[in-house]
Order: C-alpha cells, then structure tokens, then sequence
C-alpha cells in the first residue's frame, strides 16, 4: 500500500497553474457572455487568480497571454503578482487575432507575415526574460481550411522554420513548449495537428523542447494517458493544458466530463515519474467558463486535478504489478478501480487544513466576499475577454 | 439509363436557397476576419444573392435571419428582392445571442426566458406573413454544459410546449422546420441532438412540422443519407441546411470535404422522391466562409449541388435494381460509382447555355466587376456578421 | 437529502438479467481465446449464471440466444432454472450466423431469405411460451457494406413487415424489444442504425413494442443519458443491453470504460422512474469477457451497476432541483458529484451482508471452488462459443 | 498543365501488392461466411492473384502471411508464383492466433511469450531470405483491454527490445515496415496506436526501419493524407495498407468509402514524391471482401486505386502552387478539383490497351470463366480463412 504520508507530502506539493484568460469572459463562435465583475485589466485577472491561490494553496502561477496581457511594464506587472503571493508563469504567444494571420502565422505562404509571427513570438521571449517565465507556450492555428489550398509539406518547412528561430533565441533556463491539436480553428489542415508532429519538431530542436498535452486536443477515442506514458518514457512530457471535453475541444472544466480519464492520465503521471518537480512537467490549466462563475470554477477544477492526483498516488503500485505480472486481468483491473473508488475528499480537506486552508475552498471563496467586490467595484472599462 | 432529357429537366428546375448571413462576416471563437465588400445591410445582402442568382440562375430564394435582418419595413425589403429577381425565404429565429440566453431560450428553467424567446418566435411568423415566407426554421442553440446543470427530460417538456404554442400560430401554408445538431455551443447536453428527438416532437405537432438535416450537426460517423430516405419515408424530411465538415460543424462549402457523401445524400433524395417539389424539401445552403471570398464561394456551393445532383440523376435505376435484387454486391456497387465517376461539369454548363447563362458561372462572376464594385462602394457602416 | 432506507430498499430490490452468451467463449475477428471450464451446454451456462446469482443476490434471471441455446424441451431447461433458484429471461432470435443471412434477415432482397428469418422470429416467440420469457429481444445484423447495394427505403418496409408479423403473433404479456445499433457487422448502412429508426418502428407497431438500448451501440459523442431520458419521456424504454467500451462496440465490462457515464444513465433513469419495477424497464448485461475470467467478470459488472445505481440514488433530488431553478450551474453540478464522488461499496457492502451475501462477491467466488471445479469437470465436449 | 505523356508513363508504370489473405474468407466476430471457390493452399492463392494481375497488369507482388501461407519450401512457392508472372512481396508475421497470445505477443508481461513471439518473428526473415522478400510487415495486435491490465511504458521497452532484435537481423536490402492501429482486437490500449508511436521506434532503430500507413487504422477525423505529407517529408514513410471504411477498421475496398480522400492521399504522395519508385513507398491492399466476390473485388480495389492515382498526377501543380502563393483558397481548392472531378476513366483504358489489356478488367475477368472454374474445381479440403 501507498505511504500515506508521501501520497500527503506530493499532494501538499503539487502546483496547478492558472491562465490569465480563464478570468475573462469566453464563449463559442455564437456568443460570448459577458459576466459581472470580470478584469479589465492583466492586473485584474492576477487579483482574481491570488483569490484562488488562496483558498486552494496550490496555485501560485498564472500564465500569459501576448497579446491579451500586454503591458508597458513587465516587471511591474511581476511586482504586482509578487505581491499577492503569485509568480508569472508560462507565456503564451498569441498569432491568430490579427488580419494578417487569416492564412497562417508562422506557415503562412507570405513570408511578411511568417517574419510578422516570428517578430511576436521573439517578443514573447524578452517579456520571458522580464518576467523570468521559464517557459514559451506555443500554440498555432495554423492550418487550412480546404483540400488544395496550401502546400502540406512547404507549411511544415516553414514551421520548422520558425521554430528553430526561437529555439535559438531561449536562454538556457527557458523552455519552449509545442502544443498539437487535431483542429479549429482550422478545418481541414492543422499544422501541428498531434503529438507525432509537435514530437518530430521538438527531437529536431533539441532539450529545451517539449511537447504539451492539452486534454481536449484529440479525436475521438484517442488514448490520452497512452500518449502521456510515451511522451514521459521519451523524455519529451513538458506540460498540460488540462481542461475536458465531450465532444470537441469544448473547453470544460477539468475532470467534469470524464473524471476516469483524468485519473487515468494522472495514473501514468505518477507512475512514470512525472509528478516529480524535477521532471519538469508543467500542470496548467486552459478552460472556457461560458456559462459558469469563473473563480469558483478554477478552483473547482484544482480540486479536480488535486482528487484525481490523489486517487492515482493511492494506486498500490505493488499489488497491480503483481496483477499485472500475473497477467490476472480482473485483479489488476481492480486494484487500479479501488483507488479510483475511493473518496479521497476527507483526505484533501485535512491536507489543507494541516496547510491552514478552509477544508472547501469553494465554500471558502463563496464566504469571502470578494465576488460581490469585484461584481460592485469592476464597473466600467472593458472587460477582458477573447480578444482583449 | 436515365432519359437524358428529363435529367436535364430536372436540374434546369432545380432550386437552391441561399442564406442572407452568408453573405456577411463570420468566423470561429477565436476571430472574425473580415472582408472588404461585405454588406452592411440586408438589402445589401440581397444585392449580392442578386448576383448569386443571375450567374447560377437557381437561386431565386434568400433566407433571412431575425434579429440580424430585422428591418422596419418587411414588405418594402420583399420589394426590394422582387426587383432583382429575388425572393424572401426561410425565416430563421435567432434566440440565442441575448444574455438572457445564457443558460438556453424556450428550454431555460426561468419561464420569463422562455416567455421572451417564445415571443420572438411568434415576431418570426409575424414577418413571415409580410414577407410571404412559407417556412419557419428553428433552430435552437439551447442545451446545458454540465452534467446535472438542468433536466434533461423538464426542457424537453419546455420545448413542447413552446413547439405547440407557434405550430398553433402558423398559417396554413406555413411550416415549421425543426433542424437538430449534435452539439455546440452547448457541450453536455443538447435539447435537439438528433433526428429522433426532432422526430419525435415533429410527429405529435402534426403536417406542418417537419426535420431540417443541416449536414454538418452529426456526429462522427453517422449515415446521413440513411436518415434522408427515412424521413423522406416518414414524410417528414422538410429540407436541408447544406455545408461540410471534416471535423465537427466545420461550416465548409457543402460538397468541399466529402462529395461522395453529398452524392449518395442527392441518390436518396432523387430515389425517394424528394427532388419533386411538391415534395416539399428546401434545399438551402447554411456556410460560413471564413477564409474564402463569399460570394464565388456561394456560387461554387451551389455548382457542388447541381453536379451532386446531376450525378444521382444518371443513376441507372433499372440497372442498379436487378443487381440488387440479385444481390450482386460488387455489380450494384459500380452502377452507383459508374454515375458519381461521370464528369457532369460539361452537361451542366450545356443546361446553363441553354438557359442564357455563363457556362462558368464563378468566371463570370470575376469578369463582373461586382466584386471590385462593392469594395469600392461599401465602405464605412458596420459590416454584417454573427452578431449583426 | 434522499431516504437511506428507501436507497437501501431500492438496491435490494433492483435486478441485473446475465446473458447466456457471456458465460461461453467470445472474440474478435482476430481469435476467440478459449477459457477452460467453459460451458458446453445450455445447462451448464445456467449453472454458472447460478453461481453468479448466489453471490450477488440480484441476478435471478438468464437470457437466452436462440439457436445457441435450442434445446428439445425448454420446459425441461426452465425447471433446470428454477431449481438453481434462476428463471429464464428474454429470448434474443440470432439471426446472422447462416450462410443465407449473408446480405441480411428480414431485410434481405430476396423474399425466401425473409420468409426463413421471420419463421425463426415466431419460433422464438413460441420459445417464449415454453419459457414463460416475457421479451423478445431482436437485433439485426441487417445492412449492407458498400453504396448501392440495396435499396435503403425498400430494407425499411421489409423490416417493418416482418416487425408487424411478429408483433402480431405476441401474446397480451409478451414484448418486442428492438435493438438499435451504428454499425456492424454492416459497414455502410445498418437498418436499424440509431434510437430514431427503432423508436420510429416502435411508435407504429404499438405498445408492446419498445426500444432497447446498448451503451455500446452509439456513435462517437452521443449522450446516452439524453436519449434514456427522451425514451423514459415516451414510454419507449424497454431495457438495456449494458456493456462499456472505448472505441466501437468493445462490449467490455459495464463501467469498466466510462463509470461516470453509466453513473450519468442511471441518474436519469432513476429521475425519470425507469428503476421502478411497473416502469418494465429490463436492466441486462450484454458484454464479451475475451481476455479475462468470465463468472467473476460478470459479478464484477452486476456489482458495477449497483454502485452506479447506488450514486444515482443519493443524488440529493432537492438540492439538484433548487440549483437547477436558480441556474446555478456550479452548484447543481456539484450536487451531482457529490453523489458521484461518494464511495458506496461499504453500503453496497451493508446490504449484501443484510441479505445474508458476502460483502465482496468476487472474493467469495473465488474462495467458492466453483472454477476450479469446472475446469476439472468440463473435458471433453464442445465449448459454447459465438457460434453454438 | 502536367505532361500527359509523363502521367501515362508513371500511371503505366505503377505496381499494388495484392496480400494473400485477401483471396481467402474473412469476416466479422459474428461470422465468416464462405465463397465457393475459395482457395485452400497458397498456391492456389498466388493463381488467383495471377488472374488479378493478369487482367490488371500492374500486381505481381504478392504479400504473405506467415503462419497463414506457411509451406515447406518457399522456393518453390516463389517459383509457383514465377511461372505465374508474379513475385512474392512482403511477408507479414502474425503473432496474434495462439492461445499463447492472449495478453499480446512481444509486449506480454511474461518474458517466454515473448521469446516464442520474437521467435516467429525471427523465422519469418528466414523467409524473407528464402523468398526474396524485401519487407518484413509487422502490425501487433498487441494492447490491453482494461485499465490497469499491464504497463504501458514498460510494453514500450518489451517492444523497443524486440523490434531491435529484429532490425538487427535484418540483410542489407530488407527493411521492417511498421504499422500503427488506433484499436481492435485491444479495446484499451494499442501498443502502437498511431504514426507518432510507429515513427519514435523507427526513428531510432535506422534507415532500415520504415511506418506502414493503413488507411482504416485511424481516429474519426484524422487527416490522413497529412500523415503521409510528413512521414514522406521525414523520409520514414514505407508503404500503404489500402483499405477503406465508414466506421472503424471496416476494411472495405479502398475508395469505395472515400475517394475523394483517396486521391488526396495519392495527391500528396505524387507531390512529395513517394510515386517515384527509388522512394520505396510499398502499396498495398490489405482488406475484405465478407460479401462481395473476392477477385472481382480486387480487381475493382486496384483500379480505384489506379484512378486516384492518375487524378493525382493531373493536378495542374504550376496553377495550384499559383493559387497557394497568392493566397487564392477559392482557386486553389478548385485546381485541386478540377483534377478530381475528371473522369479518368477513358484515360486508364486506353493505357490498359496499350499495353494489350482489355480496358475493362473486371468485365474482362467475369468473361475468363476463372471463376466458374474454381468453383468447380476447388471442392473438398479447408478454404483459407482467417485462421488458416
């Protein structure tokens, strides 16, 4: 059986990264509802993530979005995170909201506009070196919409391209990690469409490239936790975008549409060693709240995370290698199943108590007055969202 | 084989709807991009079916969209089409960019939603008696997120009752056209996902109610062209919204990602009797064309309609039959293949030709000049798109 | 909060109904792995679904497959039943494994090939009255592999005639279950393909004709849970056919692949009163044991639907509802998953031990003796598999 | 415009491999229906594959399957095939039909399945010595059904082990082509699921070790043709196992599913180069033919083939890369479809006379009496199958 006070010293540890976006308002192509209270501002959206740092524990990163987040002064904006107890995390290059990039970013068949790309995302890497982010999140809507309309082959030329730019570019303590998805919103070609391709790029560049799993990018059926298995086997695991998803890349709360696959996936986290910090496997959060209170729905989702992390560091590793060895099916089925089974809330609720946290963080931020704040106090201005 | 004569027949009768927003802006959650020329105004969207249709010369119908095309005066806006050629169409309900619709529109749990969306329905069959319009089409965006965010089986209660309240309005040369969709924007439940339940509530409202297939809202897999000659057996296939995916609801030109699919839907459409139009289906186009000029884009669409058309119509019956009465596979087969591997591009520009039109009609809409017309003109005003 | 004694009441009373099938050998395409002890006989898969219903106390009735289980005296199998304390249940009429159903049953093109599969329909009927069963459960492996091998519209009225004639022969207490399944063994169409098609032929034949639903028999995305819902709103419901899968129709253990799933069907069906016995809703195991030991697969399944049954039934009905009329859709959420995230094997356990049971029924097979007095005793012989 | 003497001469000079097990039964889980005729042996195998390349003229390599076409002497299987005008092509090593295999081959937790596994495999080089082969094919039906059942990283170091052993047995000019395949016959876990798995193993084992694409191995949704652009780029592209299919691995003839996917598959081979026969892309048919008559089906899967293949080379490549560069999706797509839309029919008879061939091989082998002769003929004995 697990140590029980390990499982309580790696849960106590765990870091869950928060993404600036997730505060704003989002939607669908059809509609995006705004809520009140909302940031306006990259300062605003650090204020909300302290409130969910605080009650969780675990959550002292927040990501960037460039150009969502742009300010004049990067070191101010970390002084401001700093002060409420967050660091600036992953930054996200954002090449898709400008006309220029109708056809493409950094794949596009005009080169002014692949150097346009090129030129943000080596931006992105001077505010890496303001904000002492460790690591350059890159995901590109590259893509095309029709059979015959660009060049398959020459697009990757053009990506591998650009990569090797920035890659050249990292100083040696910053990463740049590549994210796949299959599509939108492009939709007939993507340019890096799985974790084959981002996988081929990222050996290409060398060390400091890393692939990133993002819970929503695959099609349907695919083995998501398998793919976390080979990644960390190769060395290559750099990160999560975790989020869920029924259908498409619906951009759910972590956990809510498939809690089973999420523990899963944490199962072969744990397993193969990357939960370990030195492993480097950046944990982040990437979801749309459309339609729910956005604070109290980060913190539900670290929560999801922090019970499926539980539930696979209860796994008791040596009677399912024993199963397994065995090749007794059911009994190593089953062992895995007992920890998925098991409540491990009461568990969670003690670890942040011994952490001097409310046992229920979503109870806690609901008690603390700070949405009716914000609700009253964030009047005016424009609220961030999609395109801001 | 087919009487070459009454295939001709057939496709120079053949009519396709176009859609008034597809002649504005659109885009995916991460950005519109716009276009120079697009307009501004309904009568401006006309303006460009105008052209649509003098090219094609299939496309006299336009469906509008209300709110998007609302206007103060319907009957004014029917004079306006009828001057070029036109007429007004489909009247499509919009009840899902108000934010309070949030949380859905005649499915929403508070019954002061559902009383506004209602209304707005019965606003719909209000200005279709100006306009003249014989077909409501509903389509609703309502569904839940979440598991355990609403009742499943109270919002289809919900939406009986709202389907009951306008099939006891329309006229009685009025219909209803009920379109279902798999998912989005709603990504747990939908409140009509699927033929069946459009199916189900078409049946007890009566004659006037019947199912759009808009062939981008199945789910992976599905057999299309199966639920076609089903509703066409049922009585109960009121028309199609046409377009294509590789993906999800990808919104592509209709015929662009599978036009094997598009022709086997036309093979059980012409065998079953849908092509006659006391039949009654609407062959109406429901695109986006985010990345591609519009209205060559349009034109293109309905050219993929015509030729998916003009092949199921060379189907030899007879020869088709026997095999399968045979029950030689590979024999019966090849009939079917032997229409879709015909190039039907010559008889059709014959047919155009013999109607007085181009036989190329995107060609003749470049050599126009109406492109470079209206971005010249239409400049200024805010250009329509999803939310205009 | 809900009643713990009417939970516990509810879980007492509730029935599994085990298939013949599943206790003999099964596979893919690629092999059938033969298991020793094995049943050989019909007799002997009883004696097994015996053993299955002593340790889990809920499992009193077998279905049958006809021909696997044909037998000269079904009154003498029946009393062969009852004497292990088990009845038989619903007779599911095969009819695909003769070489003249190659191009389908009753849908076939040739009226012969009909006329065979409908006389074995009514013999199966007849078998119902020797067995005293009160379902009949048809699924067809009707369909075709490529375009144009039959005629899809002309496959529907022979279903629907041979569907009338079997109905008619039913008797006051007697019912037809019609299976709907996406695909195979066909590849292109199937003729009863979805819930729409199967509740369309139900509608018309009349009560006693209600669908059933196999929780592997959907394409990728579909909301199982929705369509239980809509079927419980028609009256239409007939039963399940519970199995769980990954990709296709894997037929793996029920809730092996997606429990939050299975937890989601059985939240409808109890809110929608499906668990009440006078709902006549038949809760069956439909599933394939390929690589693992099949008994304690099959007890580990029953016991998979108790604890999913168990979660649907301490969903908190108020609280859920209250949230739901607020559009508080993290709360309602929430509720949900509290009842999701309790661990209900120690009240499983309680009330095994009430009724006298083992609390782990895995484990007091296992310790029974019963497999390895099997696999001594049944040498020899020909081992119940797919094909007999 | 493309030189048409050049497409006639690649399109002349064009090969399929046709695999061996294809002239024998094959099926469902559900049951194997047999053909009259069928061959017993391999001879008789090659003699039906002699009458598909006889009437074709571009299949003189055919593949094995080793045990399936196990005989005693493969040079005087190759000289059967020899005097037959044919060659035997890539041996396939199936590890997959004994009891032994049950929990997988060279993954199997337990080290002697894996000798025994690594054995055979080790065997069939010897054959491929013995033959001339130049491909070792090597798809695993390696994988796990349930969570928890083994471990998926160490599977990965079992397989990385063996496939070396392999590489390093192979003579200069054999190659080891490996496939990838989402699922079936495991439900949970494939241990080479997709490209990126297949390519990391060949990545490091050598030049010598080369990805398998089969067409129906996929997730809905994936852009294949994407696959082949990269893996062609990347220089590890093998061969083809062409097939087809609606669902999941249907193994319908290619194109009868897609064509239009087919020929952008062949669109991107030609454009990249993999036509070129000094690129050593292998094709390949690799499907069944469950209903309709096998060599016929053949036949017609090899000219689907061939007709996709000679769209592909009429792609206008100046006016397409044209449209690519100037951002012309309209045009471009339409280049594309211009060449799509031909009929190429006329096109491919006449080359077919040319090289003195009837111009319509299926009509020509239904007028050969070769199957009325095997019919007669080939009475008594075990047809080949699955299994055999």
């Amino acid at each position: 059986m697990p140590d029980i006070t390990a499982v309580k010293t790696a849960l106590a540890d765990q870091r869950v990264e928060t993404p600036s976006w997730g505060y704003g308002n989002s939607g669908t192509r059809f509609k995006v509802f705004a809520q009140p209270g909302v940031p306006r501002t990259p300062r605003e959206k650090l204020d909300d993530a302290a409130k969910v740092h605080e009650f969780t524990g675990i959550t002292p990163r927040v990501a960037l979005h460039i150009p969502w987040d742009k300010v004049d002064d990067y070191a101010a904006l970390a002084a401001h995170a700093k002060d409420r107890g967050l660091e600036l995390g992953a930054i996200n290059a954002n090449v898709f909201q400008e006309d220029d990039y109708k056809l493409g970013s950094v794949c596009h068949p005009d080169a002014a506009v692949r150097r346009k790309a090129l030129a943000h995302l080596m931006e992105c890497v001077d505010i890496m070196d303001a904000t002492g982010s460790r690591d350059l999140k890159l995901w590109f809507a590259d893509g095309t919409n029709y059979p015959g309309q660009d060049d398959v082959a020459a697009r990757q030329d053009r990506l591998a391209e650009a990569l090797q730019a920035v890659y050249e570019r990292l100083g040696d303590d910053q990463r740049m990690l590549l994210e796949y998805k299959l599509f939108e919103p492009a939709f007939y070609t993507t340019d890096v469409p799985d974790w084959g391709t981002a996988y081929a790029h990222c050996l290409k560049l060398g060390a400091k490239a890393q692939v990133v799993v993002d819970t929503g990018h695959h099609a349907p059926g695919t083995n998501i936790e398998f793919i976390v298995a080979v990644l960390l086997r190769e060395g290559k695991l750099g990160g999560f975008d975790f989020n869920s998803r029924f259908y498409a890349d619906d951009d759910l709360m972590v956990g809510a549409a498939d809690p089973f696959q999420l523990f899963r996936i944490m199962h072969e986290v744990v397993k193969n060693g990357g939960l370990d910090p030195a492993a480097g496997v950046a944990f982040m959060l990437d979801q749309c709240h459309n339609v729910e209170a956005k604070i109290p729905a980060i913190i539900r989702s670290v929560m999801n995370v922090q019970e499926a992390t539980a539930k696979a560091l209860l796994v008791d590793g040596e009677a399912l290698a024993a199963a397994q060895a065995a090749g007794d099916v059911l009994t190593a089925n089953a062992v895995l199943m007992d920890a998925y089974n098991t409540d491990v809330r009461p568990l969670l609720a003690e670890i942040r108590e011994e952490k001097g946290l409310h046992p229920d963080p979503v109870a806690a931020y609901r008690a603390s007055g700070w949405q009716e704040r914000i609700v009253a106090e964030r009047v005016g201005g424009e609220q961030a969202g999609w395109g801001a």
